[in-house]
């Protein structure tokens, strides 16, 4: 039988579409067992137990629970911060003050090393706590694992975003045939990766894709690139944004040494401005690009039916994790073998999932670096919630000549 | 009674999420009257004349086309060309050869000045044409009709995103308060004014909307965004690409000056770049800034049920237009008066649309240059089709701080 005290729940990192599923579904489930008093919600993670700003969860309305669901981003808050020691401290002084005994922190890496922490020092102060990890990440770069919640839904952003400026690209021809989207992802090249979902025939865009995992010279994409482009007339190219030379140094630098604006600093510029004005010069074909940002966390109207429900279930998982005596665990998506997508909730060790980052495993690759194989296409299509409405091409018939009248 | 003969029609400059339903919707009218023979399309534009690259629509299945209604970007591919008066004697003698008697653009200014010049050949010829526009852009830029299909879709797009970035820049707080998102239309500022269709309440993003029609200087706009971040803790802005100053000149200018890059250009960089630099420079903010270029103009999944209806029924009027005698004409869109948001079709002459660019009037910007009037609102609701799905906000109910135990 666990302990009866209150719980604390908060969000940490970078948002995602689905992101609150795991907040209502942490709130539901706590609100079907009676060994839980209050159910405290930190504005801005770690920052709102720190100024103990702490929300009354249980006042939420039922509606808003619901339609929290359909809401991107933390509805709680979200913060970077490096927690230090004396932190710590605090932290469990508040805990000690408020009655907390359950702890459901929904993040990524940095999140399950502070939960871990202050499951470590709450052990060794005799003070019982149950310190539970929810993942989430747009980046799937957790480890233990089999995917991460917010993945799916940024995946599916991102393949039909590629799609659709694919067919953008496509039906302008000759007047501007190369685009590149710059995919987020700085280590681990998922997200990017998962662009490649859009294609239906092997000449859909995207016609090539570069994750950081393998590293790619200039030399080499404006050679891909300038292939494509004389087989098809066009090509359009899924970048991540942490794109790397076959040294591992950024393919695209920020030189902060040109007079270039009205501070006397370097112009930003990330990897798709460095392309598009590599494929100009070199090739002289005009580029464009697009950088959908945040967009690709936040687009709430393409959450993955799957993502969704599973970062509602991995919130619930946590609660009964706790409840059945758990501390120190993530919980972990399980893939079961077969046909059919299908996965079930497992436990993992903090400490294990804290100190590793998941990236792309090489057999996700294709051998030039330049796309993804059909064993990372299995993988990832279940994840986001089935397909992407059908589109149509013009059988375009073409009417033989005439001669002139 | 009007002539037998063949038709042609095509897809000019930029595409949009739903270029081609006024393409279906010239097929699907077309084919309902026996005068037509056959219904031949421009690939890729003018050039597909020029080049004789005609397609067989007749052929293409009634699955296809139906499809077609969900597809972005232009399915015939479209162009930017600039036509030659030896290319229009060219484009007469094609049609002569093709028996093409009915000539359908879909497309913004240039394209109706294309028909018009077409129209005007033909009639000094005594070929008897019957050249109609089919009005099309994300710009909202032409004359003599209430707006452009393409537009609402594009709008419904710009006021999602601005919307979902939002939610994700209120959780950030502290750890990156200042979005800026670039949004297309160099001088017409009808699609940036769109985002303010995303604000819910007073205070919900985006929080400063700034149009190409309203010059503005950086002292001005670092100053609006130290005022919203001091009241509310962060800041979203809507920017438009075509940013300028009170004297008409560009905000953020290209500098080939500098050497920062492998090819000693001086880096592309746009409005958002150079905001963003100027935020942290000036008033040590984090910024951040998302940039979804072309999928504002592809993106499919968010198209607007009005402007798809609309943009259907423009390509069956221009067809009917034509087949009332009509020539030289571009079919409108004319708003009724009453509660009730409704357009009619009407006609308008070629002439008075290729000579003509439709900015944002004055009182749609508020006085400050800042924002948009309730009476841009008001224009431009109808026109997404529907309101944005609803999300929620906590109440928040924070708890009172207790004493440390």
């Amino acid at each position: 039988m666990s302990i009866k005290g209150n719980i604390v729940v908060g969000q940490s990192g970078g948002p995602t579409a689905v992101i609150n599923n795991s907040l209502v579904g942490v709130i539901h489930e706590a609100m079907q067992h009676e060994e839980f008093g209050e159910i405290l919600g930190m504005s801005h993670g770690i920052a709102g137990i720190l100024n103990e700003e702490l929300v009354d969860l249980r006042r939420e309305s039922a509606e808003t629970l619901a339609l929290l669901r359909d809401t991107p981003a933390s509805a709680l808050g979200t913060v970077r911060y490096k927690v230090s020691d004396a932190d710590y401290e605090r932290i469990l002084n508040v805990f000690r003050t408020y009655d907390v005994r359950y702890f459901f922190y929904i993040g990524g890496n940095d999140s399950m090393d502070t939960a871990h922490q202050m499951h470590a020092l709450a052990a060794s102060r005799g003070y019982e706590l149950h310190a539970i990890g929810v993942p989430k990440t747009v980046d799937n770069d957790l480890a233990e694992t089999d995917h991460c919640p917010g993945f799916g839904s940024a995946a599916r952003f991102v393949a039909t975003a590629i799609r659709d400026t694919g067919y953008d690209t496509v039906a302008m021809g000759d007047s501007s045939p190369i685009k590149f989207m710059e995919i987020m992802g700085r280590n681990a090249g998922w997200l990017t990766a998962s662009a490649a979902l859009a294609k239906e025939e092997p000449d859909d865009a995207p016609h090539l894709v570069y994750v950081p995992e393998h590293g790619v010279t200039l030399e080499q994409i404006l050679g891909d690139i300038q292939g494509v482009y004389d087989r098809l007339g066009h090509c359009v190219v899924a970048v991540s944004e942490g794109l790397a030379d076959p040294e591992g140094n950024p393919l695209a630098h920020r030189s902060d040494s040109g007079e270039v604006d009205a501070f006397g600093h370097g112009r930003l510029g990330g990897v798709v401005e460095f392309l598009d004005e590599a494929v100009s010069q070199s090739l002289g074909l005009r580029a464009r690009f697009d950088k959908p940002g945040y967009l690709q966390r936040s687009f709430a109207w393409l959450q993955s039916s799957v993502d969704r429900e599973e970062a509602y279930e991995v919130g619930r998982a946590a609660v009964r994790a706790a409840l059945a005596g758990e501390s120190d665990k993530m919980i972990t998506l399980v893939r079961e073998p077969g046909p059919t997508y299908r996965c079930t909730m497992g436990l993992a060790d903090l400490e294990q999932v804290a100190n590793h980052e998941h990236i792309l495993p090489a057999d996700y690759i294709n051998e030039t670096g330049n796309g993804v194989t059909d064993g990372f296409l299995a993988y990832a299509r279940p994840l986001i919630g089935g397909p992407l409405p059908p589109y149509a091409k013009l059988a375009r018939h073409l009417l033989p000549k005439r001669p002139s009248k």
